[in-house]
């Protein structure tokens, strides 16, 4: 059998394909190269257990023929769907982008899901489903859920989509709620921005907001593992994690700081106003992980461990570009 | 200042323009006329404050050119977005269904808005985006909210959207969670369908289910005059109600026997089995109108009431047709 990722050429695909690979699974992946990279499927491309194939999800046809390639002969028994837009701000601006690439990419995965009798989905889904809920500590059943970006409605729109699909006839689904989630490759994020401002000005860093949201990150790896984790031991039809830290996170200040610290020590730091970097942005929450916890998996590195490890890897990843 | 109405034809949608216009109001419509009936618009037609447009909400090139007529001369303030599939079964068949006629026409909704710079919606919600959550008290920050129809799922999307749209930019929103609304002119629903049934067959009423359902049922005309009241006295930019009776509801027996009763009193009930009607169907559900009755607005009726008056309404109206 063969697993299926979606967006496999992004951050978060592209980390899960390896690990995957090396857990001897085999490993099928569309991605249409918007905003993914090829170069991030370097590491798992010659693997004999890897195919490929490239393809605009959110067009039903041109998905129906990829998937048709990928399926034939060794057949796709699980999708990891992590296509989606990754840029919050462009779907603020137009409702559109999330619109088609992370609300139709989902509605495409399960409909074709059904035609070609494919039962069990993971699906990336956001801390910004929560919307702006204060102070309120979020537990996965917390609501009222009323998201503040077109990007956090969007991957709310997919979760129900998916519920209601397991009402249906989809026999599984999983859908892991991500925090701020750091590492390499790169492609966007506040450490990536401030990396690239930073060696594009060493004197001085402009940072957006005045520093102090506060919020969760997890390295890239730890996510991967941790996701897989309740793949394994989750045991509902369908079952709904927030995947996190279990801190309390950490602020862009420090961010801004680590990053000066690892990059260009001398630089000026200068902070914009308001706690919310852009509109759709949600300046601070208390992500909740104890039902992931309660499952039996913990993150080994804080928010700021995370951070720490995540802007040296970032720094080294665009001095080599 | 006119206020549109989408699927005015509808059930809700035809009674809303006749409540708004006898309160004074220019009422603008559109519908495709796919579910709604042009005949359900026979006592407000010929209204001098009401114009109308046929147009299918979910193809925006023509509900642009529906809108431009409507908003040329007197601007349209104010969106009453009620159009949407009805039809929760064939959501289940075909989440194409759903898709297209309960979420697009509120994406699209939303676009035009922001086009032609309308700054209020209300939008008509459902407890469906609840999902099945058992016996618990459904207050409007219930969670999760995991839909278990597709009809559900879009109804959550589109709170999501309008959620997102306010973020950034929309000047006000209200969203009204529907519980089961009776009366007429009926096109759908439990009662319609026993109605039916047992003017086909005098003698024997088939039911879905075993009649235990209970779910709380509102009256149209007091949900109506719900909505006008939550849309002058809410005072928040993004307000959601339940709006409901604030009883414990009625079974699928009840309503069976009330039918039986007013219109073929010596037919016998035959009752199938499981506590859901159909997949999709959530058996029951505790559904708190608290927040609205804090608001100042209480129903009139029981669902009990609301019940054995919409059996009348609707068997004089198929006796009629």
């Amino acid at each position: 059998m063969r697993i299926l990722i979606t967006g496999i050429a992004g951050f978060v695909g592209a980390n899960l394909a390896a690990t995957l690979l090396r857990r001897g699974k085999a490993v099928a992946g569309i991605d249409d190269l918007s905003r993914g990279a090829i170069r991030n499927l370097d590491p798992v491309r010659r693997h004999a257990n890897f195919t490929f194939e490239v393809a605009d999800l959110s067009d039903i046809d041109a998905y129906r023929r990829a998937l048709g390639k990928l399926h034939a002969g060794n057949p796709v028994k699980e999708v990891w769907h992590l296509a989606a837009s990754s840029d919050i701000p462009a779907g603020v601006r137009d409702p559109g982008v999330d619109l088609r690439d992370t609300f139709m990419t989902t509605f495409n995965t399960l409909a074709l899901m059904k035609e070609f009798g494919i039962p069990v989905i993971a699906f990336a889904s956001s801390s910004a489903v929560y919307g702006d809920l204060g102070e309120r500590r979020l537990t996965e059943d917390a609501g009222p859920l009323l998201p503040i970006s077109n990007y956090g409605a969007m991957k709310l729109a997919s979760e129900a989509a998916i519920s209601a699909a397991v009402e249906s006839g989809l026999e599984r689904a999983f859908l892991f709620r991500f925090p701020n989630v750091v590492g390499v490759p790169a492609t966007h994020g506040v450490i990536f921005d401030l990396v690239r401002k930073l060696a594009a000005n060493p004197e001085k860093l402009d940072v957006l907001g005045d520093g102090t949201q506060r919020k969760g990150y997890l390295h890239v790896e730890e996510l991967v593992d941790a996701m897989l984790f309740i793949r394994e031991h989750a045991d509902q039809r369908l079952n709904y994690f927030n995947v996190g830290p279990d801190d309390e996170g950490a602020t862009v200040r420090f961010i801004a700081e680590e990053v000066v610290r690892q990059v260009s020590p001398a630089a000026r730091i200068a902070y914009g106003r308001g706690d919310k970097g852009w509109p759709g942005d949600v300046p601070r929450f208390a992500y909740s992980t104890s039902k992931l916890s309660a499952l039996g998996w913990r993150p080994k590195m804080s928010s700021g461990q995370a951070i720490s490890m995540a802007v040296k890897q970032i720094a080294e990843q665009e001095a080599r570009h």
